[in-house]
């Protein structure tokens, strides 16, 4: 993105410099996040439990909604998030789970 | 979630905890995302930019999915994730650039 003239203003350079650091932290904590969830979905494979499980997903929006709401983020977005994270978790943990199945 | 016998395994007990400390560091560091985010809302309105902008995206989604594959994340995911968060700052700077225009 440039200014009518051409330019990109400094200040939008700077924020753009920060906003691509944080992008790069966030891709990094996601990929351990999905490390942690894949071993969960081996687990939950072995012991015959279901991909999904509404009792802890309601105790993880209850908490991401307060915490959001301390770091003054909007709390109906965390929400989304965590459903837009879950949602690929329990894709993985239903792959694992059949993958677990056919090896049984 | 419990196994059969109503008790949570130790390990996913331990696996939990993690990604409810995971957690915690995504919300702050998006809270920070869309702190700098706001800002260039607020620039773009100034200067009278769009809200979205396609070529600077583009430079994002091939760096966030070179990242993703150095940190072994999915880097279709990491796209997918991109244009989630992507979805939301386009909203904000959108009614960021209606209240500028119904200020000046």
């Amino acid at each position: 993105m440039t200014a009518p003239g051409g330019v990109v203003p400094a200040e939008l350079a700077r924020l753009r410099g920060s906003i691509d650091n944080i992008d790069a932290a966030l891709v990094h904590i996601l990929a351990e996040r999905f490390k942690a969830t894949q071993r969960v979905g081996v687990l939950k494979a072995e012991i015959g439990l279901p991909a999904s499980d509404p009792g802890r997903e309601a105790q993880q929006v209850a908490r991401l909604r307060r915490l959001a709401q301390e770091a003054d983020l909007d709390p109906v977005f965390a929400e989304k998030f965590l459903e837009f994270i879950v949602a690929e978790v329990i894709r993985h943990h239903e792959a694992i789970a059949q993958d677990h199945a056919q090896r049984v």
